[in-house]
């Protein structure tokens, strides 16, 4: 070990998170905006709708001309026109009466209410009859009811789903603003490991980790850039990481499980110009040996080499930073769904670290969902693959009693 | 109304969905497959790991020689070997020896648990002394432990996720086989919508719904295929779904929300050649003019034409339909994330309609949250921007009161 093992807490740890910068806002056309994150606030420049439109398929009218109306006592009304979809009526309508009008419809000056025509009966070519009365405003959109111009449409921070681009799409706006997509450096080490299409010699391993983190980054919003396996050799490593450095916004390190590994990963990150190192290690298990440090702007992280390790502190940390680069909140954790279950049987920490329990879960009828412990050791990818999400066991507790409601955090 | 409006019952609708068969597998290269569901079991053609291997850093010993150690009466064992990273030892363990193991190392014929780092002191060149005993297996992942050749990696019908990729990595599984992901025709209609791009005339709207089920087409693994806007011409809009039918997969159209337009879609969808209507409405609000029709195994959807219905249709009915096109499971309601909320006010519903509530949430500490119906009439689109989820009230039930425990599906 050449330096002081210092190993932070885990909110600790993404406070440090917070010190990069979001990356530059781009802009995005609408239509590749989902899940985009907003750069700025977007203001209405108009209203929506741009005047009263009815709600339903019948007869604009005036609300008070309908006051009593029932089946037995129906109001009488004279139809004076039938309003075409997508045009503002240029007429008044006055006392008595009424105009046919589609769901849609712009309502005509003087009409305050529409009637359903579920609540009207024809008794002649221009005579309806209305059965029910209606109060004003009743089956109307009024103009800037849905929006009013001036107001914020959507504010900045939030991620775009379907419904925000259609919003948008509504008011005009083709184009937003958003911080560009990381460009992920993914880098895995190891002088057993080999790519994951060569079939391994006796005692070398497939690289799981390469794959696997790249996924991860393209989930959460950034792009990888997977680089070819590094030698356990100092200069090589030093070449490979001052080429992600030139690249890309992030650059991700994995392997340097066994000590010596990592000893040499800790020496090339320290060792490079302009680079400071922030956490050679977390409270957490698993993923303990975690380096974070950065050079200027860009972060790198140090990632176990245990892919179980990997992965697990790629969920918790590496996807809220990809988020915070993109302008999002920084929040411990997978930015995933999270949810309540009740733990099927007792789990045990140790004190002092935070502990992610990998857990299945058998969905009840309306109830929680019970979460069982995923049996198997921690080395065992097979694990992750029959977790449904982790618990999260905080650092000054012992464990959770069968039974005890807890977090799940979706993965 | 041209034909009896035939409206059935949500469940039944999402039965029908199911006639549809999923769309024919390709290959997916792994590194393009996050997301994609498996069309086929993945069979493990190997064990993992190869060999046992340690999982700490330590000493591979044989287990009985520990049994008893202390700190006070240590066990002194003779260093033999330090085995490099990568490397299957040739040699086998004696009794009262011990080799130096890395984490990830294979452990020597011989040796059957390893100790610790932190539990060995080096009292000499070649000697250490054990202050814990460990049992048998302790600190080892055996041969076939994590994956056994021949059991199923990973299940058909499984979306993968990262850890999924890294797993299959690891086992050398290059390619998956996943059914083709839908194309997906994004119709809107109607004479008063103008595109997104253009300032509306008096009375004209800007096409939301295209944008909006586009994007809802891309989160659920679709590719949108957007048509020009049509305007309500049977002519026009015959040959815009007829080159829709021969390019896509699925056929999605909107529009119509009042009774005339509504009929023109119903009347030129039943026209075509071959085509077959299967329901002419759903007993849902918002959503109840949704007509679903098929021409041989594509499936037509006739969404609604106002925004906020046909968004809601889309993540209730659409989106499991691209899921199930791509292999995954038939079920009801948007696939995202669900969780229990507490009502902060009561909501009422009719009889005989499922009604989809549009709610907010807030968070509480650390309980379940609390959702409050969205304001704003039900053509408003800002309603689901300002939306978190919706809340589910059944066809035969009145409503649910202020405190009652609800699902609540995020959209």
């Amino acid at each position: 070990m050449t330096e002081f093992f210092h190993v932070i807490p885990p909110d600790q740890f993404v406070e440090m998170l917070g010190r990069f910068p979001k990356l530059p806002p781009e802009p995005v056309g609408l239509d590749k905006a989902l899940n985009r994150i907003l750069a700025e606030d977007i203001i209405a420049s108009e209203d929506l709708p741009e005047g009263a439109r009815s709600t339903v398929d019948g007869f604009a009218v005036r609300a008070e001309d309908t006051f009593g109306a029932s089946d037995s006592n129906p109001a009488l009304l004279r139809v004076v026109a039938s309003i075409p979809m997508g045009m503002i009526p240029d007429f008044t309508l006055g006392a008595g009466e009424a105009a046919q009008i589609p769901t849609g419809g712009f309502l005509p000056c003087g009409a305050d209410a529409v009637v359903m025509v579920e609540y009207t009966n024809s008794t002649g070519a221009d005579e309806i009859e209305v059965t029910r009365p209606v109060t004003i405003r009743t089956n109307v959109l009024e103009q800037g009811e849905d929006t009013r111009s001036g107001e914020i449409l959507v504010a900045a921070g939030k991620r775009l789903r379907p419904q925000e681009i259609g919003f948008l799409a509504a008011l005009g706006v083709t184009e937003i603003r958003s911080c560009r997509r990381p460009r992920v450096a993914v880098i895995s080490s190891g002088d057993e490991v080999v790519p994951f299409d060569r079939t391994p010699g006796p005692g070398q391993i497939r690289d799981a980790n390469g794959h696997a983190i790249s996924a991860l980054v393209s989930a959460w919003g950034g792009s990888p850039l997977q680089f070819p396996i590094v030698p356990d050799n100092a200069q090589e490593m030093t070449v490979t990481v001052k080429s992600a450095l030139a690249q890309a916004d992030v650059v991700t390190l994995s392997g340097g499980s066994s000590v010596g590994t990592r000893d040499l990963m800790v020496d090339v990150i320290s060792g490079l110009p302009g680079v400071e190192v922030f956490a050679h290690g977390i409270a957490i298990r698993p993923g303990k040996p975690t380096l974070l440090a950065g050079q200027g702007d860009k972060p790198i992280v140090g990632l176990p080499g245990h892919p179980v390790s990997a992965l697990v502190v790629a969920q918790v940390f590496l996807a809220p930073l990809l988020l915070h680069l993109q302008g999002g909140q920084l929040r411990k954790g997978p930015p995933g769904r999270r949810g309540k279950a009740v733990l099927g049987t007792s789990v045990h920490s140790t004190i002092g670290l935070e502990e992610y329990v990998r857990v299945r879960l058998e969905e009840g009828a309306g109830e929680d969902p019970t979460a069982y412990p995923v049996f198997g050791k921690s080395g065992m990818l097979s694990t992750l693959v029959k977790a449904d999400g982790i618990v999260t066991i905080p650092m000054n507790v012992e464990g959770f009693s069968k039974g005890e409601s807890v977090e799940v955090i979706y993965i």
